[in-house]
């Protein structure tokens, strides 16, 4: 088939590459232990090595679909993507949560600053080496973050708006055993920064407004994502607590879309990994046998191929 | 939970170790390229590393299964292993193509030489160094084989009942194009030989009942495998061609047992092992929460693990 591989995100990997891609993994079939980049690697050199790569398209997300009927009088789906549209037999939804973006502090011009001294995951904790850094958050990735980086950075401040934290308690122990500096219930006041790095930063007590400045070169803001499934939902497919409902075939309510992964409701889902990769080779067979209606289901064992 | 793994098989891996652990699989999610018997290894090692090994009872087979009610009021199901029985509150069938045992020869005294100058799979290339070695069939594990033993063996014959080899074009053309003595139609006549070798062989062409006596080590026979559930087709399971239907939690129709791999059925279905990887997550946790009703059913991500 001829594939094209269409996200929204700069790079390949989903969440792997844009939330966790320092963490370890370790519930997929084969790794005892594995780093999230390093199977979104592995799972990039798979897909180049098998002879027919997908044409990708990157940073470009799908909006609308259409279907009409082909000169042959089967359907074909259009679907809008960027400035462009793809026209294709059959869709694969592995969308996952969703577009999704972190959540951003409404403070005055902080959006200019991002990607360069605010940052809302890590793709490189050697970006961060003996910087001095300031953590926004109270949750896991906070203080995962925060205790991670201690060993990397410089200083490591964290600040959250609950005295509580709302991380695994093992962790929360590590970081206020370590050098992490922890200010509580603290909010960032402001930020300001050019070209040549950060200029000015500043945190909050919320109870006493009382306000201290911090000298720090960067900020990274962990307080959560939000996501959703954006232009998909109005697609028409029959959708279950913002996820789309599929049959056993990863058959969605519209005949030649089909769903993979997170972003499948069936009764007894999981959303974990493994069980993503065994929907994504159910969803590619039964996406085939629509393409071509007299392909086989069943693909063959890899181990027989020459 | 308290588990024990129980196979029929004395190594861990099942088909892969038992059918075709020298075989490369293209298709398990993150590795491009992977021995079917490297996988089983990692495999293991995963399994060894979670802190929950499982008590694992190699070469015994499961015979009954009983249900009788505990003293909590709940259902405990007795399973007969070998000579022994193990309890359990949940069964999970990961029963594959079932029981499965090489076609065999009806020749006199050929049971005997099993195991030593007789073999039905390799587990070991190194076992046919420079050795003159016999292989009866004609699909694509006889000819795969000789292919790959013809670069370890001293010499390599191949008969196959059949003037046609039922193989993969390439591999029966690169085997012509080799150093494998091909005789067809022949068949195995005769095989004697004690605890320091084989003393003798011959082969017959079926259509002229001519006999050839040769010089071999070693013999393997190829000629396909007989599989079936067993026992377990006796368990009050639905079935479906010899499959175990389940729903999509992988619940059989007996609440308790569920299953995962290639033992089950659903619709669209597809017999890899990227499926079963993700049939068994889901096998596991529904049969964690039938155990432990109050358990959660989804496990969490082991990137939050600490």
């Amino acid at each position: 088939m001829n594939t094209v591989l269409i996200d929204s995100l700069d790079d390949l990997g989903g969440q792997l590459t844009a939330l966790y891609p320092e963490k370890y993994i370790f519930d997929v079939a084969g790794f005892p232990k594995v780093r999230a980049k390093e199977l979104v690697d592995r799972l990039v050199e798979q897909m180049n090595s098998t002879g027919h790569k997908p044409a990708i398209q990157l940073g470009k997300a799908v909006s609308t679909l259409t279907e009409t009927v082909g000169e042959d009088g089967r359907g074909v789906f259009t679907l809008a993507v960027g400035e462009g549209s793809i026209r294709a037999r059959s869709v694969i939804l592995a969308a996952g949560i969703g577009a999704f973006r972190p959540k951003s502090l409404p403070i005055p011009g902080i959006d200019a600053l991002e990607g360069k001294y605010v940052h809302y995951s890590v793709k490189d904790t050697n970006r961060f080496k003996d910087a001095r850094v300031l953590i926004v958050g109270g949750g896991d990735s906070a203080v995962d973050w925060a205790n991670h980086l201690a060993g990397v950075a410089a200083s490591v401040h964290v600040i959250h708006r609950r005295d509580e934290f709302r991380a695994h308690e093992g962790s929360v122990t590590q970081m206020r055993a370590g050098p992490t500096k922890i200010m509580t219930p603290f909010e960032l006041k402001a930020i300001e920064g050019d070209a040549s790095g950060l200029k000015f930063a500043s945190v909050f007590n919320n109870l006493t407004k009382e306000e201290t400045p911090l000298g720090v070169d960067h900020v990274l803001v962990n307080i959560g994502f939000l996501s959703s499934l954006g232009p998909i939902a109005e697609w028409g497919l029959e959708l279950k607590k913002g996820k789309v409902v599929v049959d056993t075939r990863m058959g969605t309510t519209r005949a030649g879309i089909f769903a993979a992964g997170d972003v499948v409701s069936y009764d007894g889902k999981l959303a974990l990994i493994a069980c993503g990769f065994g929907d994504a080779a159910v969803a590619v067979c039964h996406a085939k046998m629509h393409v071509d209606p007299r392909a086989k289901l069943f693909p063959g064992h890899s181990s027989e191929k020459k």
